[in-house]
């Protein structure tokens, strides 16, 4: 069995804390009742899964903006496919089913689960998905969707209406799918027994390769990514899903809650403060996130949500948070926090002159046995001060060690490599005419 | 005619904005509407006297901490002078008062006006003062004081009670003073015709110069400002006021206000936002102060104030944000913005490791023609990024100049001097075991 977790989306709608390299399901703020600290959605939905007795493989499909959040928070335990460009759920799923077929060689009978990443759900959950999975190795469908008891007439999610009748082993034929109907037609479909889509999709390998093929056919899994852009801009309820004549359904009957929003996540969230927070206590459901490194301080307030990040800072009333997007969008800048595989690294000042000449300040930390691959800029400087451990850099082919207390500068056009023997930090001043992450030319480099 | 402005305080009742170096006084968000731009507080008490028509040389009695942010707003066009340590208003108004007399050589029949630099006042007030200056003048009182008239009954401010009857081209004799009485006494106080005590009195220098002699007596203004720790820890109200038998009053009718707190200050103020500030128009009763370089964002925020700054960042319901000086004081850090004579400097990072090394990394940016002194730290390396402008520097003697793109490092005892040509921006990167601002050794240059 192989598992497909859907990694995706922008990170607006929980602004400042997500943003295009950290969206919402790499925030570490859940409660993990199982460890101390703190997990993220997706390494909530990875333990759920690990600890819930599905044996299968788990391959993320994502972005490559957010290829290192998932190494950096899952490590080396799932496969990861990357989308060359943002499409739609449909190309996405069909990439990373021609990844199991073609190069890890799966069988077209094995069964795949496709779910998203970031539904905030029980242990019953689980065993839903589960249940899909036998439905179709019992051939019970060709397509099995999970169904979710609606809580009231939504029109943001899409609806699986069932066929009257014959209910084998909990699989409910499928009447057909209603992709985000208004809220009238919502009620009336939630009266005839519909449910919400919840957007996990069990098949056989073969079912979806087989579609992929009508869009692109080719020998091996490069060619096809190569291609990507011949797959239809669609989701994949509209192109598989509602095509299918031979769908069933399982219904989850648990907590099923979509974080994305403010509101939504503070409801599930262990506390009420989050970083460098002082209150007076006369505050009234407020909550607060400060990244920063400076306090912050909040004295009689009530129905906010709070945060701060090197992305900015947001105060709302708690039911006007879900506006955030309409304005984070304007708001669009580099990430200024990032986790990357190798570490993180937050922007602490940015500057532009007036004739355009700009400098970036950043502070970034190496993990023990993590290297920076070796590179060159065409239109930036760079000075790295090392403030904390030690490692190896590599400029110009020439190597050395290097430690706490030490400088160096790196010119346009100078090719630098970097490892860290310990947890490694140091400041790094970019400045030229041009700073932006695509100037960047790499070469090939053996530790 | 000497006038002594009064610039002391600390900098917590409007934390963030304020701190030891930038006490409120220096915050330039007043509308001047005579220029374009915004003004502090003792930039608009410097452009009133200055308007008034009071022809008088000004003398700013103030702490070492603050003397940059005096030069840096009010440039030459005042005389400074530094109490060695903080004591009170008393000891502040003597060495001032010294000064005149043994430094500028003032006579003793010379009249002084002293005065805080703080309340936000209109056009009558300095016409008062004029008054009060020509009472000393014409004998009509030893020391005349500004009675306010006041609004309710504070238990705040100091009450001047006149003697009945006899009130001479606006001198009212002064039949006692009261520091500060509960609030019963202060409505009986108010019921039988007493007003604040405005903080300003005129007298002649002669006057006063008598008085401190009592405490120290010494040939030159040095030697009292060394031995400034034997005037007495007391305000000029209780130790010189209460005690004066031939006191006068002159009052004043209009508008009055200790900007101080956020409530008072924000009634004054032209806009609502300050900075980077984006809102979505269904706020109310909202002041946004941004002086971050990432953008801050209210949706639907409600009587609240908010300001975030490098020192860091409050939320507060307006009737709560008296209650910051409680906090802001448990929150006592370096300052991390300030206003040098020289320019101006931001942290923009800290970090301290688990055994105890530091790095602080700042944004500097030194004006046109000035410098910072030759120096040499002990604990500390530096390293600066040039990204802007041109200038020269000198190494351990060795001097050259310097420009956009540059970096220079600096070890421990290493003696380093900046001067800017141009506005010369960098960004230095502090580490070391130690990082105080006192680990710093002057050596003395001729640019």
């Amino acid at each position: 069995m192989q598992i497909i977790l859907l990694s995706g989306g922008s990170g607006t709608r929980l602004w400042p804390l997500s943003n295009d390299a950290r969206s919402k399901q790499f925030l570490r703020i859940l409660d993990n009742k199982e460890a101390t600290g703190r997990e993220s959605m997706v390494q909530r939905v990875m333990r759920q899964l690990r600890s819930s007795g599905i044996e299968a493989d788990i391959t993320v499909a994502t972005s490559d903006s957010q290829k290192d959040s998932v190494i950096a928070q899952l490590g080396d335990s799932v496969d990861i496919v990357t989308e060359p460009s943002r499409r739609d759920t449909f190309p996405a799923i069909c990439l990373a089913c021609e990844y199991l077929s073609k190069q890890r060689n799966c069988k077209p009978d094995e069964i795949v689960v496709v779910m998203p990443c970031d539904p905030y759900t029980e242990t019953e959950y689980f065993h839903v998905i589960k249940r899909m999975a036998d439905g179709i190795s019992e051939n019970a469908a060709d397509l099995i969707v999970m169904g979710i008891e609606p809580t009231y007439p939504s029109a943001k999610y899409g609806y699986v209406v069932p066929e009257n009748g014959n209910c084998v082993d909990g699989i409910i034929p499928v009447h057909n799918f209603t992709e985000k109907p208004d809220v009238q037609t919502a009620g009336h479909l939630i009266s005839e027994g519909a449910l919400w889509n919840g957007g996990v999709f069990a098949f056989s390998l073969g079912y979806l390769t087989e579609i992929a093929a009508k869009y692109v056919d080719a020998p091996t899994f490069d060619e096809i990514r190569n291609r990507y852009k011949e797959f239809p801009k669609i989701s994949f309820d509209y192109e598989v899903a509602e095509k299918e004549k031979n769908a069933g359904m399982v219904r989850y009957h648990g907590k099923w809650k979509d974080l994305g929003t403010w509101n939504t996540l503070t409801d599930e969230l262990p506390t009420t403060e989050f970083g460098n927070v002082i209150t007076d206590g006369s505050g009234e459901n407020t909550h607060v996130f400060n990244e920063l490194g400076i306090p912050l301080l909040c004295l009689g307030t009530k129905d906010l949500v709070i945060a701060a990040s090197p992305d900015g800072i947001i105060v709302s009333e708690k039911s006007k948070s879900e506006n955030v997007k309409t304005y984070a969008q304007q708001l669009k800048n580099r990430p200024m926090y990032e986790e990357r595989r190798w570490g993180t690294y937050k922007v602490i000042d940015s500057i532009t002159f007036p004739d355009g000449f700009c400098a970036l300040t950043k502070q970034l930390t190496l993990n023990p046995g993590c290297s920076i691959s070796y590179q060159r800029h065409e239109y930036r400087d760079e000075v790295w001060t090392f403030i904390d451990g030690e490692g190896e850099i590599i400029i110009d082919d020439q190597r050395r060690s290097i430690q706490r207390g030490e400088t160096v500068t790196i010119p346009k056009g100078c090719k630098h490599a970097l490892k860290a023997y310990t947890s490694l930090t140091f400041i790094e001043v970019q400045s030229g005419s041009n700073l932006v992450e695509e100037d960047i030319e790499r070469f090939p480099l053996d530790w």
